[in-house]
């Protein structure tokens, strides 16, 4: 078991950093150090007690330090693993992403990937990752990069962009999702007890928040087939509206029934592999209205609420029992564990473009399957999906590659041509510039 | 002087197979025979006597003779020149493809290439494309055949699909167009005679009707940086609303200013090189409302004339001075004397991609520059354009091949995904199957 | 457990069928029929014997019936399995592959594979592949095909010419031994037990028989690195001709130390993962003469060995101890296993390039690792050697492309192109028709 | 007329310099000044007086300036076309080029462009044009720079490789014998006047001095039909030991009859677009021995020629009649026309590769046709050859990356690669590197 120096940008998180280190105390074939990082170095110190009641709640004392550092070179300086789970830019600044698109009709359900809000929210990011990137590649080259935030796509492929050999990979967990969506309905269709979400096997391809499963498998039972059947009755799509408004009032933003992700594949014939609410936001066909969204029981989250709980999270204290260690549904630890040489894996991940995903360009950050193992990461070449499809792949890929080559050369100009080739911008020129600039101040202004 | 056997097909046509033939009649180092053939026999007829007086009254009764032929296989058999310039199906059809979109909030100014209407002219076209092709194979295979026909892209790669060997390119004059406002502009800077059109080299790229210019050169002088100058200025861009309103009154629908083809050069960095109206249906940014699209200057050709006009041409008499040739702005004949080996010409031709045009598949029908000399089109590759352009270019490719392929399968479900994935498709799913449903009910009754 | 049915063609072998029963009997998660087939029946009902043995005497006989089948359609018809060991015409016919060449000055350790003993061998094999092809299309289509027949590329390539949908794999121990060597040196190096090989991971890259390690790993820890220390040392690469000459005089062809595989990480930064023998063959570097290849301890299997040999194992009988199954290492019942859905398995398989090897057009056979899973291989993508060894391993799927070509269009004049293009080929164009001429001749004189 | 300034590199040179001049003169359409660069500053001085006895006797003097500069930087400062035409290194420096591989049983017909001879003379040239590649981005980045230097491929490459904007290209006149030839068919065929060569269109592929022609044209007549009915008759291939021991006793080293270019027609299918001399230094298949090389009347120009006719060439006086200026076969004066503006021309050039090789990387340096107008150069795709000889090709063009890329990072281990890995290195390792080694030692010692 080697010592291993773990750096948590974003340290001072409420979400990412307790998940890690409950993983880091559930798995007992790590040990070293764990040091947390955060613009609030407050943040960061508050979660030095709670890594450290973590560590003792679950006997792991021994096997883990946790640290906060103020610096972020000293932070970083001889790291093994780096994570980053930030917020690029106060929880006010997606004003900008969120309500003004609206006033334009622009609708978007989480509006931190991709549309307005989604673009606007990366140019407050990508320069925060480009100094990461820098930073990484003078004080830890050789250390294993995992990033967690959005634009996941976006903020991997700036740390590329300034550090081409940096060995960093997206982790995202939508996917897991529709696995156990998946095991869910082999439960149902077998008669037997839910499979754990590891035993369905997935081949997938897009980029991040918008994949699609081209086939599934449980123990040689190939899944779509049977999917397939379903989507052809329409009962399989029954207005959901009513569940919708349930969803609002109960602010159950998260909660949805796959029916986006079964629409694709009806449509398109392979499955969406990541959360409606997501899925949605790449195609002009399910946010032109509320009306249209709810009848697939998929509501958009307000940012009068995001700024609501990203208040309540700042001032949350934990009980014992919340920080208590199990087997949980996040792989960062894992794939830690694996690059360290423990162990093979196979699962998602967002990496260049090696190949695997056949029709976007070398290079580009693309989400696929790949082997884990010793100091490796190797993709596993994706089976393409219909040519439909891989149309909507490339087009958002390309938007993403527009960001962020205007976004590196700070050129607002060319970030507008991005703008307006976003798949849900479909306002005329003179609109979508006057958005767009208002967008850009707000931002700025809230940043 | 060879002898040289020219099969028109869509030979009763009252616009390009007379135009053509004064062509013929103008370029004296051409001789040989042309055979009309048209579904609607009587129509090759009246054109064989318009023939007759075309080659008379220009003193080229000796060079060439005249026929109609009502048996397809016996028109093609033998024919070194194969030229298809047809309407596919009644223009009556054509109110599915324009009247019914708009009915759903789509408008479209030409509905010939792109758009829903585009798409579901091709389902009445492409069948009798892949008959051409096979007959072609069959009977004159080695022919040279120049198609006319929209969609352009479409039913020339209809030829390829069904005879690869096939030796077929599209001819186009919306690019002259764009030499021509080049040469006036070129008269006006350097104050000097309008020069000829052929005397402003443009480096062009695109799909047919999305074709854009990276450069343009006369007599070594660069001019697109002239352009970009002007368009920095707001005064370039003044509201021409009343403009439109005239020409509307006026039924003048191929008029423009090219101010949509500046506002490319504005917003991407290169002109648009094809009318206005073709090139707002390949975007969302102008067709949102009619007010957007006369800002511009630019209207839309309402249905209701292309109905009167169709009716109009039909009952057509020319007088002798409409039949006089003179030196015209169409290539078809001067290619043909190319591909014969009187000269070697540089042009813009819709041609399979063998690398011409490098953000796109290979064997896609693209429109660039090529080589025309003896038995033999070399295309040239074509500078790219930004990447925001290319994204554009290869998206509308994707749709035309996704159509290709649903049609030549016989697969309407299929080709709904075509539909949906056309940029100006912003309709949710079940407005867009009600549309699609309509418009291929309305089409297949008035085929 | 599944009934699986598994046709065994060349099932009347001494070697491949007898070792897959083999472990057959000794992994119980499998069951169902093993059918013999081969051109020789008799052979074959001489094979049923012992897999009834085999079974018996592993205590088996309940998991698998063993039966032969005289008719190629009836034994394919409901496969699930089909396994390819055959040998490609009378072992007499090797006279041409390497009896012929060598009175021309062109040597050959093993010529079953490359240079001009290959590409006659491979005239040979690929008729009856291509049939095997056809035959599987139209009697198993859905059945995994495994071969195990040389030349491996080409007889696998062979299959899915004819039948691009082809479940097909082929499989080679080759990479086995390179895994085996290193396994011995970490023991050597970290002073412990020699590991199991299946801990060694390489990533491999290359076609059968001319494959490449750019990394190998045991536990965390890098051997390239190691090695490549070593082969700075001319130690290394002591004269081993003594130990060639014993060699020679024991019969002992299959031995060898790695020398070749060291000396291409010598010369080009990555280690050769075959066996010495095969590497050899690919370059104009070793084979110059008998001296050169005996310096590096490396010696040519002799034809009158290999006739000599095939004689004795036809008539050879087994004893009980040969029939006792332990674990082999020999993987085709894993993979098999695999396909089936019982676990996950990465491992060197060849197969249709879908990119895993950048530097090669897609569809080449190609050697790399891939997962196998359920139904499911999907390639992993290698990683890039040098661009030498890119050139290298271009330049021999180019030829075996060329072969595979003119062998299925039966035209000896484009076979004489592959021919001449071989890297073992040096003679002047008169010589190289006068080899190639008489290799056709006395090929097909003894088939 | 522009005034133009034009600086030629290798000023002092006794052959292009000259030829060049003249052909100005013979150019109405050009005027300027003509600046000569020479490390021999002397050899510069006098081309200054050869010069102006050409401009005077040409009655050109009021159009040209020439003078001569002893710096490079003020040589290169402000003009607007570059003409490279340099002897990397002593003339002397080609006995290691020439001799030394010859006693090892390696024999080369020019030694200048490929095999051991073009690797290690390549290796004396690079460093020089990088440095040029260098200046010129300082001093004068928007001329265009025409490279007559070889190696060719290489040379042109450096310049790239330092500054990828540069604006270069390489110019031989190889093809315009194959022309020739073909022009004198033209006349023997058809019992006419031998035609101008650039009556010829050949559609050409490949990389200099191993060029293919795939079809060729004239009048629209396809000459490659009638050669190849005439290759499979085996007396368009008499032994002509004769005829090339008549050439060697009289020095007639240029003189062939086309014989290996119409032996690649036989084998191969395609016609050989350099002189023979050229060709056979690309493949293993003619060199074997001067016996071989004979039998097609091929000789090799021997290093103690070279060294005497240098020697004379310094010292050689001009008569007057020797610098009357004619129209001549070189282009390098057309060439500058046309990318003044002057008209449109469609030529051979050598080019980083944007696809008009489709089988090579983007960016190596190919040859090509190309059409050359007003600032531009723009690529004509050409058509593929058989598979075989896109294999030759793409060998040849690899071997020269790996020397551009080892020579730029003065890497003689990467070197030693490259030098192994050329079509005429089939020795031993252990004398390669020996061979190798005593070529560096020499090439320096003479440099």
């Amino acid at each position: 078991m080697k010592e291993t120096r773990i750096c948590i940008l974003g340290g001072g998180g409420r979400l990412w950093p307790i998940q890690f280190m409950k993983d880091l105390a559930f798995n007992p074939a790590t040990k070293g150090r764990v040091v947390l990082y955060d613009i609030d170095y407050k943040a960061a110190q508050n979660n030095v007690e709670v890594g450290n009641r973590i560590m003792s709640l679950n006997k792991s004392g021994d096997r883990f330090v946790v640290e906060a550092n103020d610096h972020l070179k000293t932070a970083l300086s001889g790291s093994d693993i780096v994570i980053i789970s930030i917020e690029p830019g106060k929880t006010e600044a997606r004003y900008a992403d969120l309500i003004l698109p609206e006033k334009y009709g622009i609708l978007q359900s989480v509006g931190d990937t991709t549309g307005p809000g989604g673009i606007i929210r990366a140019r407050r990011a990508l320069p925060i990752f480009f100094e990461f990137g820098r930073l990484i590649k003078e004080h830890c080259p050789e250390a294993w990069v995992i990033n967690y935030t959005n634009p996941m796509t976006l903020c991997t492929a700036a740390l590329y962009k300034v550090f081409p050999e940096i060995k960093a990979l997206g982790c995202c967990h939508e996917v897991f999702h529709t696995q156990n969506y998946l095991a869910k309905r082999v439960g149902e269709w077998f008669d037997i007890d839910t499979p754990d979400r590891r035993e369905i096997k997935i081949d997938l391809c897009g980029v991040n928040h918008f994949t699609f499963a081209t086939s599934a498998y449980y123990k040689g039972e190939e899944l779509l087939f049977r999917l397939k059947e379903e989507v052809k009755d329409s009962k399989t799509f029954p207005d959901l509206t009513e569940v919708a408004l349930k969803r609002l009032k109960e602010e159950k933003w998260f909660e949805c029934d796959q029916k986006i992700a079964l629409s694709f594949l009806k449509e398109f014939g392979v499955l969406g592999a990541a959360g409606d609410r997501h899925l949605v936001e790449f195609v002009p066909y399910y946010l032109d209205s509320d009306e249209t969204l709810h009848r697939y029981g998929v509501i958009r989250t307000p940012y009068a609420w995001r700024e609501r709980v990203a208040q309540e999270k700042r001032n949350k204290s934990y009980e014992d029992k919340e920080l208590i260690a199990e087997r949980s549904d996040e792989e960062g630890v894992d794939i830690m564990s694996a690059l360290l040489g423990d162990f093979v894996m196979v699962t998602n991940i967002n990496r260049p473009n090696e190949g695997q995903i056949s029709y976007l360009p070398l290079g580009r950050i693309v989400e696929s399957n790949g082997v884990i193992s010793e100091n490796s990461i190797r993709p596993i070449i994706a089976s393409d999906p219909p040519m439909s499809v891989q149309t909507m792949i490339r087009r958002v890929s390309d938007v993403q590659e527009l960001t962020l080559e205007a976004i590196y050369n700070n050129d607002d100009e060319a970030l507008f041509e991005a703008f307006i080739s976003d798949p849900l911008m479909t306002l005329n020129l003179k609109d979508a510039r006057g958005l767009f600039e208002q967008m850009i101040e707000e931002s700025d202004k809230r940043m």
